[in-house]
């Protein structure tokens, strides 16, 4: 083979985004922005934009989002607690309201905050609305089980809980309803980083839980939105 | 307090099985059989049997299911190869036979076969049929690219495979149908125990699989049946 | 220096005994018969006997017990779930079963059975009597949350489970009663081992939980007993 | 179901505070502040102040315990060393003083002071004097020899260690009183993080430690009020 | 043995660069200068130019190359992205212009630039250019086989990618080409650090995959230009 | 959809080799023996010969392999240490003996025998032949610097090493040839399992060492062929 | 190159034993026996008897030196508790009788015999006696501190402790005498493996603990010889 | 028990420093600077210059040496790429410089000189001048054998190495010297935090190496002064 560099640099134009993916694979491709430069996250905001497609930024470090609101006025949608940026030309919460709330989120403790604001955010931005039960963790049994059968009626339930993690099982116990499990990376000595709290969904004597990486706000809002869709094609 | 021990005795019956869970949970209570003793086997089939339901084990070493059949002769269903046990008066391929079948199994390689064989029983325990597709791997891309559109059919794909576990990022960016992931425990070196294929569905760049523990073909099989479930309340 | 071989091999009596521990630190030296010869077993009974003070022994393989039950006809008290050997010229029931029970016993599945048998052997020969409640787990709550007001009876409560080990969180967010968590190596894929169990017990929501090693049965029974011994000094 | 984004709203206010815990499980909820907004910390307090009910507050930032007193003049009561704050009308000092000590604190060394300051605080919070024992660490034998009878006289003793921890063994195997293990992360190397401490607490020689989190000196402290607790009930 | 103090110091020249290297073992010594002082890469930098023989430094912090260029103008080539620092009289990009491009590096996203860059940079080095093929991960598998063909004309192949790295099976069991295996530390909760990308390459169900550290961009430049040369001496 | 089990039956014909993969990927796909059932063997074993192509399968327990003798005489060929089948009309010997040696396998001790004849018997089967220096471990240094110059003779060098693997560093240190290090599960205590020696490679001090899986004996060989391909088509 | 197969074969005999380095690096090399064949261990035995050299193999199976014995009538010293083998015209115990014992084993409990014994056997073969004081562990800290002065007598102490290693710092901590750790693999639960008692050893409060591998007792026996050869040299 | 908190207040001055550490065991204690206050620092040393005795700080911060330096003039020895700070009234050179050199530390890479420069400064406190050989790693074995000679004159070595660690064994192997590994945490990836180099050294093929904590430097120096002082005893 006998490519010279110059040829071979006209093939190389880095960012391929992979504009199809919501019509192929229900879920639209998102960006993970922290460890992408301001010039990468600005160059594909003026893609999406231009093709009069919205993106969702997940993991947004607040001087970035500040960067590309300067450049987009009016089209950068930043939710700082969840550290989202959605690129559009209309606020996510415009797409769903409308809609009736299938979908709940059970949240173990308030400093589940940043993981549950970033599902909302998915959610929404996915045309999916939510409702939202945080500081029902089990040290208190009686927030919980008093919620049993409010919580029974929705289709389908995100659970989000750091530390040890017995939100899952307990909840996954008390109500027929599906449950994705989002370990949170709150804790410290062996629950630091949220490993704990993975394993503990991931071994519950309650078989049937749905389990995503720690933190993966994002990834539960896009599995929940893909389950939500079985029932229209069967 | 002053309860004695004699009277204590009397409140220590020591197998309390959750027959109710089925109506309360849509999955019923099985018996991971590994770590009991056969005598509390033959005491959880009996109780089943006297209350006419049925009840699943899993990991049942041959042994044990040997005795579990001389005991309640015609009315004990093993699966060698799935090391699963079916305690009821008929063999679980009686329930699901006339039903469509909305849920396919979708494995790596012919080492995986073990996994599957206890998801296809536990699903036809719990009354859903499955379709298989075996030694589908990533390494020899075009088995699964050739099968994308049929496999889109289902309402619900599980995938399994050990080693790297490529196969489930692959399949789910490959099709728009929800996917169960179930690491497996093939492998040796950094691959051993199955550590690695769990952490790689985890962090999959796909984002939307569901994970379950390791070689958990039961749990796999709870969750499809559960979220099938969702389309019937919505 | 200059010792020579010979009278030094005079100084390397190879088992010194702690036969004061007893007195010392309120719970005496049992032996950890794993990893021992079957002779330097039979030679600690014979010192036990010959200084009229019973000895306990854990972790007993069936072998080693049967070698010991022969030497020492009558004095060789063997619970094999337990697999525990009490070396003494009366059997352990005979010492704790006129006392009141202040101890309870929670396990969260049947296959924690062998670990509440060395919880219970262990009391008693530290002449505790206890009671026991097992199948309890989380997964039906109800078993639990029934029983709330009668555990609530006891002095201390010794919860044993393996798996996601919720058991911990769950029943210290339910009684007042101090409890001591045993996890167990009841587990596969990432339960195997006990670890996820241990770990949500040192990091549960509700603070106060007194942990101790995975399968340590006797030390969950020492603490018990150094702990009901507070009150005696105060 | 159908229920409306609106409606749901009303649902969800974040901060279910256990305000009924400490009547309920002896020792009442406390905040861990470490990873709450300063919007979530003053909710709570405000709640707590409203009822009349002190609250305390764990690892908090220096700037967040600033903003809380000064946003709640002569309420915030602040301990820097211990990172803890006491929201209440009186100082946490003010419960204790009177009583007669029934728990002593042993740390190994001088690293270990912030969590030797944090037990100490929420046992003062927790109505429970305590006297400490500093740098008495096992690499001079004679500072705990010396002291073992004083120790003796305690109802309670609270090891506190960092790196290998031995000082928990030679602690527990030395005196007849309960020893509760709080394992530090002070070390390097192998010793980062306080696991080894930790596992050496777990795996001791010595059965019958009571172990909890590394860092976890709000935890030692509500167990050894819960433990203290026992001799009321019998 | 007696050597004083003053004698032996004048042995002790701290830096003993292996100027050799290059002719011994094919590739020379390079800096990683992350844990190294600015005195000592200056005292390199100057030894390398009074050799008349470049040096390339890796894992440079901005403030050093700052520094570096300052003292030795002209002769200091930093590159931000890739944090390479080559010492020479000449940019490295005048070496290998002319010759033609053997290797392409293949990465599955865009948060992979920077270890890109540095094998780019350490290729050019090296004299050996290179072709770059970015965020063609599986995700949107359409993107990497739509290339097969034209990847494989090139002689080697650098695989780079972070979370599940999946892209090293995919693309291996694609083409006949040699594939290298560059992990990268991109990812969160279990894919924080690299770890599940490094030991998915290493448990690839496609056999023959040479792997190389997690983000060690040099040792996958390095070990291509020696793998080059095999020809050379058959 | 609406599939039925008894057509979808007829779709999932277990195995589905990848017989074209060596004309695609130059090496063809072999067989991991260890977890796959004498059925499913038997049935590749068939499928090769009746397409007159061989196979190798690796990790062949004796007893497999004794059936496979019994039941296809004379075209089974067992490598007892190596563990490997080739299932052929000729041994695999007599494919390669003709050509010249331009590999070398180097080893550090006599118990890595068996990894040594993986990788001997898999380059034979893909038609390469080898040379082997064994026991030249760096406790004895004398022994491979002896050997450098003749080692430096071939095109390519396979280190194979357990416990601590300095093997790796050291042979890349002193010869310009490519090095593809295979680690050992040889070893104890922290060596254990063989992960030190696979992290002495991936960190050695010298780079562009091409690492592969603890014991993959096959997958070094298969990395080599491809290598040793590159000349061909540049 | 062009070596062709036949006569590289020549090269290869395997066993290559450093049978000088004794004199080189002042301890012979050693066989480790677990993973090699009897046929390579009967080949170094009859190597070192034609050289009048003895040879020391450990961690060898009991039917390996049944053999062995066999083979070697009056040759072949085994130790069965110690797992050795010295292959002599003497027994190793007639090297070193009458010299003076500097070396002093210290282990915390009966069931580090094993290690006991290799450690003694291998000082034996190395030419040097020593003393045993078993079961001295913290749990019992008069046995450990009455002997103090005795043990401050001998050059050099090797503590040999499993579980948490507590006894590592606290003899290093007092006594002035060197001491080298050697951990041990007896425990369960965290502290199975060994791992705890290393990580203790090395993160000792108690600076200047020399460490050695989990179970190895040569290496133990090997450094001592070593570290008692420095005054000869001074 | 009845002490009252304010006699107990009495009992608790919080620094116990173990003065007579030095003659009992040989070495002083030093002090773990990292995680102490500025306050508990400054009291140690003036306790230190009370008593004319010096003292040793290790992991000193630049600002804490600073204030020490600002309050005790001319009495604090800060060398800054050490971290350490000697509290005496001399500086801790004047105190060695007469004396012969027994002991030569040999570093890898110049990224070790911290370390280096730690044990260094380590031993002139402790009186025992040291050499120095930096940057002789094994990617350049001449570096290292052309030494050899030299330094088997020395009574002891110490080794520093990060990344793979081959240093420890390759040297053991050369030179019949008794070695000290001290592993460091230089390195990314799977070297990241030293733990590579740690398990080299200690599952290293050369037996007879002695194994200190990761960056361990003053460990090192204590051990070579512990170890000097044997042929002082015999």
């Amino acid at each position: 083979m006998s490519l010279h560099l110059r040829e071979v640099t006209g093939v190389a134009d880095d960012v391929r985004f992979d504009w199809t993916r919501g019509a192929r694979a229900r879920v639209p491709e998102v960006v993970l922005a922290e460890s992408k430069t301001i010039e990468q996250l600005l160059d594909i905001a003026q893609q999406a934009l231009a093709r009069q497609q919205g993106v969702l930024m997940t993991r947004v470090q607040a001087e970035k989002a500040a960067v590309l609101a300067e450049q987009l006025p009016g089209q950068v949608h930043h939710h700082a607690q969840a550290r989202t940026v959605v690129v559009a030309d209309q606020p996510p919460e415009s797409l769903s309201q409308e809609r009736p709330v299938r979908v709940a989120i059970v949240a173990a403790g308030t400093s589940d905050a940043p993981v549950v604001a970033e599902i909302e955010q998915a959610l929404l931005y996915l045309g999916e609305p939510s409702a939202r039960y945080v500081d029902v963790g089990v040290a208190g049994l009686w927030r919980l089980t008093e919620l049993a059968d409010e919580l029974s009626e929705y289709s389908l339930l995100i659970a989000v809980a750091g530390m040890e993690g017995a939100l899952f099982s307990v909840l996954a116990g008390l109500v027929p309803t599906p449950v994705i499990a989002v370990p949170v990376s709150v804790g410290y000595g062996v629950g630091a980083g949220g490993h704990v709290a993975l394993n503990s969904a991931l071994s519950s004597c309650v078989p049937g839980i749905a389990v995503v990486n720690i933190d993966n706000g994002f990834g539960a809002a896009a599995l929940a939105v893909k389950l939500l869709g079985i029932h229209a094609r069967a």
